[in-house]
């Protein structure tokens, strides 16, 4: 082989080695949305099988996280790789760690269920309001996902957003807890799950917004962490 | 400058610029135990002005993580380190975001002191279980942070072994805390600031042994996430 071809024949493994880590990383994703929706439908549904389902999957999300992990560490190693390479290799090491705590947060949420299955008897209040953050957490969880999938800025923004309104239905749904709980204290027991559920949660939105902000740093190499949704609107048109 | 010196000159500087990484590691790391400790202090001694210092701290922690996270890169495209070299690079960025989330839930703490605070009247049932798991919580994050300093497996050890005393004491608060709910219902909006408290230590409790993990990873090249404590001893057991 001549040195072009060489050259080429580089290149095109190392352009090969990141697509897999790209392919994976969504692959986990993928698995990490399974767990989450399970997890919610086995609240709604008291499904007890469900839940333990989503339980038995964290082994899976755990072992993708390690491998993952690994991989990134082999790239680097390997290929060092240098500018949007390098984004794509440090957001990989950095999403894993958010989609693990996503399945483990929904991991915590299938427990709830079980919780709340074993005290059987009629779903009560609180499920309404649970149902509405999960139906937004779980989009928004989908739409990060496809943000990094398309390098797609526009939806990463709708995800921080998204955060930003979940955090608030939370605090409501908290306070409305906290009555239920006043009104009726020999509910307390079976709030409380809920109130942990809720609170799961909203820790997947954080993470759904974690993955969203490394989209954005991939794509334009501008870390938007702590920063306010305004001030990211700003950056993110003087990049344009 | 001839080669071997010019060889020497780079191998200096990568190895301040590692020093450097470390070096700022450990500050924010002092930085954040130091926000722990106040905001402690602050639902111990019901100090608002106390939790007040611990939300401006944050702004300097934050900047403080995406300072050091720039400065990773930075190495790693310049330097292109391998093996420990590149665990050490790898270690910082992930310790990093450990770091910032137990000032981030420290945080959360301070929020609840501030809230009691405003409640007034006597701190009331909860704060001996706070309190205690309080002190063992700052114990396992300072004891994370020398096992770094230091590269101690043993203190890192120490450390996960803690964290797993710390999630049942935790547990075992948290149904006292629903007992003192039930017990006393008009007590609840204040038994609830306590449970959420207790909620952020046990969090940044599994933080400290995440650093934990790093340290281990760092010292030994074993990633022991998702192991258990008889596992990783074994693992340990034959890499010395």
């Amino acid at each position: 082989m001549d040195s072009l071809h060489l050259d080429q024949h580089i290149s095109h493994q190392f352009n090969e080695d990141l697509e897999l880590l790209r392919t994976k990383l969504l692959e986990m994703g993928g698995l990490v949305e399974d767990q989450l929706r399970d997890a919610v439908k086995a609240i709604e549904t008291a499904d007890g099988g469900l839940a333990e389902k989503v339980r038995k999957t964290e082994d899976e999300v755990d072992k993708r996280e390690m491998e993952l992990d690994r991989e990134s560490i082999t790239v680097l190693a390997r290929r060092q790789p240098a500018a949007s390479d390098l984004r794509l290799v440090m957001m990989v090491t950095k999403a894993t760690r958010d989609l693990e705590r996503i399945g483990d947060e929904a991991n915590k949420i299938a427990k709830m269920a079980q919780a709340l299955n074993e005290e059987g008897g009629d779903p009560g209040r609180g499920y309404v309001e649970l149902r509405h953050l999960a139906r937004n957490v779980i989009r928004i969880v989908g739409v990060s996902l496809d943000a990094f999938a398309r390098y797609d800025v526009e939806a990463a923004m709708e995800v921080v957003r998204g955060d930003k309104q979940i955090d608030t239905e939370y605090k409501t749904a908290v306070r409305e807890m906290i009555t239920y709980m006043m009104e009726d204290p020999r509910a307390i027991t079976r709030v409380m799950n809920i109130m942990w559920a809720l609170r799961a949660l909203e820790r997947i939105g954080d993470h759904a917004r974690n993955i969203a902000e490394h989209v954005i740093y991939l794509v334009h190499g501008t870390d938007v962490r702590h920063t306010s949704i305004s001030d990211i609107e700003k950056a993110l048109q003087q990049k344009s």
